[in-house]
């Protein structure tokens, strides 16, 4: 098992959708990543929180191993806030609130330790500081990033050279379109292969995600659910599943790459299930295997 | 090779798409569907055309073997004809202009022959029409059904009654929804199960198709395309190759049920890649063969 950092968010969140909402409740895009994490390798947060963060919320991520000796805890400060809201089409969050806080201040500098970490995931936040992680890295294996419109937009230059220091990018469908400017997605993930990222993986929502390099296409679906609560943290959510079982086997070749896929998939299938990591801290081992063997069966033409 | 009969619409298309357009060109559910099943099984198309189709239509179809004894050509009568456009969305057809002409009074009439065959696709036409063919059928194998919401709204008492004879349902996910009342997917196909079809094919567009049967999930994708032109026929392609595939095994077995949805899959990707039948009129089968392992790849965790 290698080590695995992840810089982003830890958040407090205020959702609603047409099933419920929860307000002030913990959110950020390390807190799901690294909660999905922690079930395949150990994991390690770079981020900051302000001194009214709950306790509780730190104790349930030290409970799962998660390290976040790195994580600072600034005093007078406040936690990154957000505010969103879904309609009926759970593929689209509506921002209605972005407090960033003690984010806007942030500036990360890593431990030896985690400057030495193989696997690192750059979650979606200012790519400057994406870009300062990166550099304090010695010799990373892999890294992953995930991006946003509003970067995408508002710093695309910084985002290029972040892009060009990267193995994975996660993005999702509409933004890798925004991305390489270009209506057709296979055509557009393959502009961006060419920006520097060798693996680019797009995420559909309830339609699953599809990876491309440079000629290969893998197709991880999405889980027939019954009940999607809340999609708030499933792309994170992934991305702890696909790079924590990465890490875990410590490999990256192709095949170990489509199953990162699968359980990635499997992890965000969780997530969607209920508010907040609600579902993921009533999640066991056994029901992530249990998944993944539904996961198989579901493209699997032996059934 | 068991034999197929289909019972569908022989059609003169007009279909603008952001990337062209054609008029008059040939198009309907049945030549969609026999075409794409020719490279399979054995098909006969039950149907009727005015006497102003064109002969070069009709020959393209015997080229391929169909057999058309059961597609009337009735004097003095105009072929039906369909108008429609698409925007940059392609999983949405508007309809412009539906006429029925010859289909309005077509009452299908089965030889012995076509009655004894074992596999049956009603394509998508009035229930009671569907209903109607299938009282003819001496004691089929396996028959699928095709429908839209057209009918669900207009005539939903015989659509139920046409189900309740049925062996597999295709229809799209927004159909799905409204036949069974449910927003939920999964809750739909499951209620859906209920009403009759012991299988039940959810087409997705661009995000492929789902199966869903008593427990049991089935997922194809749809082939990466960087170019789609024309989505029209898409469904009736993907019902060709999945019937096709399982009349030319002479099967039903879980296992040959899955095949024939990512041969259904295969063949729907030929035919959005140009307008009318035109990719397909190009296509080999080695074609097929190749786009088949291109699909397995895609989901193989093995690459």
């Amino acid at each position: 098992m290698a080590d695995l950092v992840v810089v982003g968010s830890v958040a407090l969140d205020t959702v609603s959708t047409p099933f419920g909402k929860v307000s002030e409740a913990l959110g950020g895009s390390a807190t799901y990543f690294s909660y999905a994490a922690s079930f395949f390798a150990p994991v390690h947060v770079v981020g900051a929180v302000g001194e009214d963060f709950p306790r509780d919320h730190l104790d349930l991520l030290q409970r799962r191993g998660v390290d976040m000796e790195a994580l600072e805890v600034r005093p007078g400060k406040k936690t990154f806030r957000w505010t969103g809201e879904y309609g009926f089409d759970l593929n689209e969050a509506r921002t209605l609130e972005t407090q960033l806080n003690v984010f806007a201040e942030f500036r990360p500098s890593l431990s030896p330790r985690h400057r030495a970490a193989p696997f690192l995931f750059l979650a979606n936040i200012d790519p400057d500081l994406q870009r300062e992680v990166r550099r304090q890295m010695t010799n990373p294996v892999l890294t992953a990033l995930d991006t946003m419109n509003f970067w995408i937009e508002g710093k695309r230059e910084s985002l290029l050279g972040a892009l060009r220091e990267v193995d994975v990018l996660l993005i999702n469908d509409a933004e890798a379109r925004m991305l390489a400017r270009q209506p057709n997605l296979v055509k557009a993930a393959r502009a961006i292969v060419e920006l520097g990222p060798r693996v680019v993986v797009i995420k559909r929502g309830e339609y699953g995600a599809l990876m491309v390099t440079g000629k290969d296409f893998f197709f991880a679906p999405a889980y027939p659910l019954e009940n999607v609560f809340d999609p708030t943290g499933a792309g994170d959510t992934f991305a702890g599943g696909f790079m924590g079982y990465l890490a875990q086997r410590g490999l990256t070749d192709p095949a170990s790459v489509r199953k990162a896929m699968i359980f990635g998939a499997v992890m965000a299938s969780f997530t969607v299930e209920d508010f907040s990591l609600e579902r993921l801290k009533r999640l066991s081992p056994a029901d992530i295997e249990e998944r993944y063997a539904a996961f198989r069966t579901m493209v699997n033409v032996e059934p």
